[in-house]
């Protein structure tokens, strides 16, 4: 008998959007960081997705690949970041958004602080391990000397959350 | 006239440390994380080394490259524990130390947690951005579910600040 030691990941029940290049606010940015979620859905990785924007532009986009990369830093915020800072040929992210479908996590929200970002507009609050808000805020620490301005929740929250909690209920099932 | 856009390092006045190979405690690895740092200053990126030990062998070991990378995220501790799970083919680097010559800041302190790993050993404390005790401690974060061991200072502290407190020294000199 041969096992399957990677099994397909459960078929995802959700579709990805397609907003309308016209109208680039920040429901246009998150649906771009949706689709990257369903793209890491698709290659069995927790379904999170982010964009970063600079100038009206998406200079990055990323999902988290965890497991195929077998890299615990390898979470969708820090492939965009260093995408990012590849794509403008600078470390320092100063006049650029980025977006992700969940509240970062505490080395993810770091990184958002140490790229020197402006904004940071997350879907899905995490009252466990964000860091930006949710379990902790990293942008309060007094003697750090950027701050980030903060979207926290609201922004296609309600689909971001659907599509985690539906990939790890279906995930359980398997189990 | 021919402007130099990068110029060479200050000259660094330390050198390298030679530690017993028969003698494996906290002091041989931070030892080899201040080589790292040493090599750091040499390239002209702020002087910070880490390495990660595993069952007495050094799986990982690397410096800060942010200006030479221009990558945000490229701070010794990240390409550490990147270069240690390629190593092991495991993103959980449960039974690692990491030895680090600076308290890690708020994305590396992240990452730590991330790895999991068993333990964080660090020279300087940073009251100013170290995240694992000294402007906050993300270990200690309730419903996060893994924690470190922490060894927080009194490991080569002396040699590893004065380092990093003549960089920038020297560095100002020249400005």
């Amino acid at each position: 008998m041969v096992m399957d030691s990677q099994p397909n990941p459960p078929l995802c029940p959700f579709e990805k959007r397609f907003p309308s290049q016209l109208v680039r606010d920040d429901t246009f940015y998150m649906s771009l960081a949706y689709n990257q979620a369903i793209d890491a859905w698709r290659a069995d990785e927790v379904p999170i997705g982010c964009v970063i924007e600079l100038g009206g532009e998406v200079i990055a986009s990323a999902h988290n690949t965890v497991e195929s990369a077998r890299d615990p830093s390898a979470h969708a915020e820090m492939l965009a970041i260093t995408q990012a800072a590849a794509s403008i040929g600078d470390w320092r992210l100063e006049n650029a958004t980025l977006y992700v479908t969940k509240e970062p996590c505490p080395m993810c929200s770091g990184a958002t602080l140490m790229a020197r970002l402006k904004r940071v507009c997350y879907a899905v609050p995490d009252p466990k391990m964000g860091c930006l808000g949710g379990a902790s805020n990293l942008n309060d620490l007094p003697r750090v000397n950027h701050h980030l301005e903060l979207t926290a929740g609201g922004v296609l929250e309600d689909e971001c959350r659907e599509l985690l909690q539906t990939f790890f209920k279906l995930k359980r099932e398997r189990e």
